[in-house]
């Protein structure tokens, strides 16, 4: 395989997994955590490495190291390996699903940019998703007609905060997730439901038409329920833990024990809550969004925007959604192409950062 | 079809369900309750009915009316349904399964003391049954390996009460179930948790060997759960209403909506517990009854003598399972046919009746 995104949490875990079905790693791309890449290439002994910068080459012990975006299209485009994990964080782990597609192979996608921002062009008959709660759909379908898809949130870092004190909220404060340990950016996004939201335009363009919601669940036990048409529900539960998404994302067929099972006995009890439009105000475009799923362009956009003012400290943590709800309002165009995709993420950068 | 038990619970249920899918009811057969059964005979004009006692068949509005047991046997050899739905109660209810299997019928099997007594010998390729628990396990299956299948209880009408006070409970306290309304002898099961042993049972017979278990689910909102191999759990959700698993029961592949679902929202949250073996002192014998299921033609005996007697103040409530427990253990012979069954059967009751 080719791993993108190898050092960071979700890259860890498919490394592990990798290992255990004794699956070959062609190459492996990262950021900047260069003392990880090189206890990496030790273990899994890829045929080529891609880091971030330039100034990070000298520092990786392989013969083969590039730098650079450009450097993944091309690492892809060469490779041998069927099968691209694409773990990068953001509106540029795009172009490498893109690309890997249109090379012919199937995506284990993490990434969750990618769909929500450029759905509409991608083919999702490549692509597994990592993530518990679309996993947890794949999972639970059956060849049953399906009323509605609900997956589940934990209401992230400020679920149990005083609203009126959450303007004020730091970055530090954000990274208290109660159930998971993830990278920055996406525990941001479970503080502000962004990241719900994105998986919610996920599942739309891997499951396609239809009805989707989450709700709260405050253990994250439960990742994703399916209301069958007849009146049954069913729920997917699991502990909190990338392994199980990722082992089916490398081999859809595999029936290994990968975790231990809730035992719903020491669990006790489950609480389910409502996401609540005051504290978490991206809620107020869900359902015009789900309608209009291409606009995650927009929505996608503006979040990364926010995210960097706010941990800038350019504005508060209340602004990021305010940020997001204004833009979607402003901006209407739908794409009409990949070439669309990526002229409309430039151009409300460039508008929100002028603006800020 | 055939429909033994049409003024109970579950046979009200099915002519609903009957009647909505425009399935002919070919023969109606009941116990004493000729009102409801002349107001089902008017709704679905069945060829031939049987009631339980002679006296009552002259007040039955119908020219073909039999009366008793082998006329419920003659019934079912004689119709041509491919049907017969089997509602009765208690071990008479065996017999009708045994013939109409083999008559060549599929059988919806809502009694479930056919295979708690019997199981051994019966063909459960030709039984589909109607049970909450039973339609949620085979609602979950699907095509990978299973750890362990779990079904959950209401913990019946004596859940929250002083375990003290037990053994003084009357007849009309055990009615009190908190979630369902059924039949009276089903709520006494309920009560001492006979009936979930009975449904572990009954699935043992019909998914074959595994691991069984059974929990407390306080709102009867989950009724199953499978743990699948790879650390995924299952559950299967839905109203407390017998509708649909009747309507799976009569159609397998049916799609129509029959209930609505569960809201989690308006629930709010669920609650698990253990099975407490000093509340319920059947539990005791649980694993030893799960490894030689064989052995349940004693405890249905013992159970139906012991509920006989606490129903005439011969003896108390938590005598029930005295009774059950001590009759495990006195009678250990295996039957070796469904001639040893009914041979045991009457056995353990004459022993039991004498005894008291």
């Amino acid at each position: 395989m080719v791993l993108l995104g190898s050092t960071g949490s979700i890259g860890v875990n498919t490394l592990i997994v990798a290992k255990r079905f004794s699956l070959h790693v062609e190459a492996l791309v990262c950021g900047t955590n260069i003392k990880l890449l090189n206890e990496q290439i030790k273990e899994h002994n890829p045929k080529v490495v891609v880091v971030s910068r330039q100034e990070d080459v000298k520092d990786v012990n392989h013969k083969n190291v590039y730098y650079g975006s450009d450097a993944i299209l091309s690492v892809i485009r060469d490779s041998s390996s069927e099968l691209v994990v694409n773990a990068l964080v953001g509106f540029l782990g795009l172009r490498p699903t893109i690309t890997a597609i249109e090379s012919g192979k199937r995506v284990a996608l993490a990434n969750k940019e990618s769909l929500v921002a450029c759905g509409a062009f991608i083919d999702t008959s490549k692509i597994q998703p990592i993530d518990s709660e679309h996993f947890g759909l794949w999972y639970l379908m059956q060849d049953r007609p399906v009323e509605r898809m609900v997956i589940t949130a934990s209401g992230g870092a400020f679920r149990d905060w005083d609203i009126k004190k959450l303007q004020n909220a730091t970055l530090a404060d954000t990274q208290k997730h109660p159930n998971w340990s993830m990278g920055q950016k996406i525990t941001i996004d479970s503080a502000t439901m962004v990241n719900k939201m994105f998986e919610l335009l996920e599942a739309r363009w891997l499951f396609g038409e239809g009805q989707y919601d989450a709700i709260i669940e405050t253990k994250s036990l439960i990742h994703a329920l399916i209301d069958f048409k007849d009146g049954s529900s069913t729920a997917h539960f699991a502990h909190a833990s990338m392994q199980l998404p990722i082992a089916f994302a490398l081999d859809v067929d595999m029936q290994e024990k990968i975790l231990s099972h809730v035992d719903l006995l020491k669990v006790g009890s489950l609480e389910f809550r409502e996401i609540d439009k005051n504290r978490y105000p991206i809620w107020e475009i869900k359902e015009e969004l789900l309608k209009n799923p291409i606009r995650g362009t927009v929505v996608n956009a503006a979040n990364e925007v926010a995210i960097e003012q706010f941990i800038n400290k350019e504005i508060g943590f209340m602004d990021i959604s305010k940020t997001i709800v204004n833009a979607f309002d402003k901006f209407r165009d739908i794409p009409k192409s990949v070439d669309d995709v990526f002229t409309q993420d430039s151009e409300i950068r460039a508008y929100l950062k002028a603006k800020n």
